[in-house]
């Protein structure tokens, strides 16, 4: 299943998740042009580059379709052209859609994202309208091996206005929406020992990280907030169990790694040499873990 | 503003918003035929009828995202067609996205729904991550004329699963959520009372209607779950002002209400008879509720 696929790819090839959050402005000028300022082959050219030359140092990739759909119907065919030839390259994608609505429109998503012009392996969901609101998507995960990461605790500073709140029982909001989601896994476990219901934890504190992955231990983090975000490879370390059991996601760091080395001709090269950059940053600080 | 601009419709046209939520096998077979079986030109030309009919019956139009996505690229291009259609014929149109995401991402989205090939006039959103994903949709606001409803206490089973968690000081999540984005609301106001800042708020359960209300009383709502999801006009009433303040979403009962009636070749007919035979129970409903 899913899991075992990506806890795989990331024992093989490193925790990093390269995210295609591609801005048409991160295109150099001349791949625009060598496009005719076709945006949708100038996004799809672009992420081609980065897959080509990061494919054998990324555990999988994100795309983050909100890119896309900024630019309206071109973006949603580069998004289309990127997650299939993605998944033509047998590398795993997760689609960033952070969809969340009532079970029958559920349905809806996750037959457009598990099937047909914009299928991916993983989708990431928002659990905001309740658990009704996830199911829908699993039987995906035994029938098409399908996999999801739901929002627990994000990276951004907001995440304080809803997620932190204190309930009733003592617990933050956070701790209550990852209990619930590790329940639900139970129904779909893998070999890895994780189930196909992952969750998003943001890696930007690592005030609670112990406390979460003991209490979520069956669940896969999609762990999004390294570097840019002001996530640390010795913070990000304690969401992972020996370097597996999460893949911490990284998109403009990698995507615009050229512009620190002024190599526009040769961009993914850049953005390879900041894979393994963090992919070496990460596991070393797992290393100072363990000792 | 936009909330103006709504307020205005209701009062003319009524408070009912037909729900554009348009599945394939929706789509009477002659109509199907007619298009040649192209999927974007029979959703097109469903909703194309189903607008014509409606439209001066109908305080506005939302439409559901998901059931476009489902059909991939020819999907999405009969959205872009059907929120282009509305807006040319000065229609209001909510695109039902729920989107929720960081700032920039969300910067990201706010550019994709209220600009270009999929351009509405307001959005749904999410706000499980916070205020912070929620701002970035604002500038658009003053600028531009937009608005947008954030889900708050929704009309699914499965809400009762986080929404109505109790938190630390005795409220529901959903009231401390709907707080938040009253306030945040603030910085929008419309002369008609409403900030451009609405919620969504289901109307499946009347029981805490009347302090909903008046806790959120410059907040415009937007209230699905009538009818097919067992929301009665009695109940909605409550969550209106006099019969404005809210619009009262409509999907299925008004797309399918041919089947009930055997009226496939003018299934558009039977669509206006549901939306006429809604406002008036709704109308009623205001009505009793002021004696």
């Amino acid at each position: 299943m899913i899991m075992d696929k990506l806890y795989r790819a990331v024992e093989e090839k490193g925790p990093v998740c390269v995210g295609l959050d591609t801005d048409v402005s991160y295109v150099p000028q001349w791949l625009m042009d060598e496009c005719n300022g076709d945006i949708t082959q100038a996004l799809f050219a672009f992420n081609k580059k980065i897959i080509d030359a990061t494919k054998d140092v990324a555990g999988c990739f994100k795309v983050q379709i909100a890119y896309y759909e900024a630019q309206g119907l071109a973006g949603m065919l580069a998004y289309s052209k990127t997650v299939k030839y993605l998944r033509e390259n047998g590398l795993l994608v997760i689609g960033d859609i952070k969809r969340g609505d009532i079970a029958k429109t559920a349905e809806m998503y996750a037959a457009g994202h598990f099937e047909g012009d914009f299928e991916v392996d993983m989708v990431t969901l928002s659990g905001y309208m309740g658990l009704d609101s996830i199911s829908p998507y699993m039987p995906y995960f035994k029938e098409k091996d399908k996999g999801a990461f739901v929002l627990v605790r994000t990276s951004n500073p907001g995440r304080e206005d809803f997620q932190y709140i204190n309930t009733e029982s003592g617990e933050p909001l956070y701790d209550v929406v990852g209990e619930k989601i590790a329940k639900l896994g139970e129904e779909c476990m893998n070999e890895c020992g994780y189930s196909s219901l992952g969750a998003v934890i943001g890696g930007t504190s690592a005030l609670e990280a112990e406390e979460i992955r003991a209490k979520l231990k069956n669940t896969f983090f999609l762990i999004p907030g390294y570097g840019a975000q002001g996530g640390k490879a010795e913070d990000i370390a304690r969401y992972l169990v020996n370097g597996n059991g999460g893949v911490v996601n990284s998109s403009r760091a990698v995507l615009l790694a050229y512009r620190k080395e002024d190599n526009e001709l040769h961009f993914e090269e850049s953005a390879r040499k900041e894979v393994l950059r963090m992919r070496e940053d990460i596991w070393n600080a797992c290393k100072n873990l363990c000792k």
